[in-house]
């Protein structure tokens, strides 16, 4: 690309990439949401899924650990909190586990992710490394993917209610929280790539970014695909479910 | 050293350290509150300290980078907003920049840190990669030098209203502050290091950690030494004093 967008063209862009891949259009999501999966696979999601959330607060952090702007930091920080809550009060990690209990694994062994698939592993790895080596509009950039996850919360919400007896309300309050926490940092992280991507290399460093955040997000899908839907070939080491009811 | 210590008698040790090479036993700290300097000196201390603040959140994010423990993640989060701020709510550098400011410098060019010493500058990236790149119990106990701050935090408050008429009570409120947050930050680290290094080797791993920060520090006040009292070799491109009245 040697063109420079203008800031609305970057945004259609960026949003292209989400419509394209977003990891709402793998299988595994359809699957997921439209309840195609016995318990046991919900639970493999979900002790992956664990991976994920316990590294944002990590990612985050790297972040600001390289950010010589004390306005993006103090915009920045409350991402951490949000996840890690404070003392006494509850964060996004901890409404993950009320998930992965309500779904009836041991919090332990969720925590200590020796049940987690290594794909998943080096794929959340990646994201932190990420976010610690590119430049920090890249950085900004891969944190992107939240401006299409709305969507897909919504989806999670209402499919895994409806379809999954296993599922109720009480375990759902991560993705309720995250409806109004990612509309809120995505928009800020948007306006930022906008302002401060203002060279055609730069625009295609941020383009990148989100693409490889899609990657980081689609790789872990593919692996439960693998391992727990089809074929099936759980890897040695990785969680194997109880014998299922249906 | 090859003997395990106990909690106890590490404590005894790092308080030795501090006892022996914190930068309250510089002879600048000495001229700073004994009332020894001019206004361009104290100019010179408060830009080049500056740096020292400004990179404070930076290292404390570093920290929560590398950290895999939420608990300890959530107890160092109020670091940084202690001195970043919040959207709205003053931190510890802008209370640094009251300072410069009631000092009558100007607010870009401290925070453009241009005229800073190089051997600040220095020392304060040698700081922030030391957290990125040593354990965590190291990481840790490299802030245990607020263990002795609250009594430095005091000279100078004391010190330097009697002193100086170029300083008055707004522009301590840096210090001010610090007197009950040193001492709750400083109290938990502690508690962390006697509980986490356990080896002969994480021990003294512990002990060079605070003995590096304390060199930090002093070398910061043996640049501007060297550079603002005696011989007053101020190196090229850093900050030059106006004339002085007394």
């Amino acid at each position: 690309m040697t063109k420079i967008l203008s800031p609305e063209e970057l945004e259609a862009e960026l949003r292209a990439i989400g419509a394209e891949r977003y990891h709402d259009k793998h299988p595994f999501h359809k699957l997921l949401h439209g309840g195609k999966l016995n318990k046991g696979q919900v639970q493999a999601w979900a002790l992956n899924r664990y991976c994920y959330q316990s590294a944002v607060p990590r990612k985050d952090a790297a972040l600001m650990s390289r950010c010589y702007d004390r306005e993006l930091r103090q915009e920045w920080a409350h991402r951490i909190t949000d996840h890690d809550g404070a003392p006494g009060e509850e964060g996004g990690i901890e409404r993950w586990l009320a998930l992965t209990t309500g779904l009836g694994l041991d919090e332990d062994y969720v925590k200590s992710m020796k049940g987690a698939l290594p794909a998943t592993r080096f794929a959340v790895e990646a994201y932190v490394n990420f976010v610690r080596e590119k430049s920090m509009v890249e950085a900004v950039a891969s944190s992107l993917t939240e401006l299409f996850a709305p969507k897909i919360h919504e989806e999670r919400i209402s499919g895994m209610l409806e379809h999954y007896d296993f599922i109720d309300d009480s375990v759902m309050q991560y993705f309720r929280r995250r409806l109004t926490q990612a509309p809120r940092d995505a928009g800020f992280a948007l306006e930022y790539v906008k302002q401060h991507a203002r060279t055609p290399e730069a625009q295609a460093g941020v383009l990148d970014a989100l693409r490889f955040k899609t990657n980081v997000l689609w790789v872990q899908l593919d692996a439960l695909y693998l391992a727990y839907y089809d074929p099936g070939m759980i890897p040695p080491g990785a969680f194997v479910p109880a014998e299922q009811d249906g």
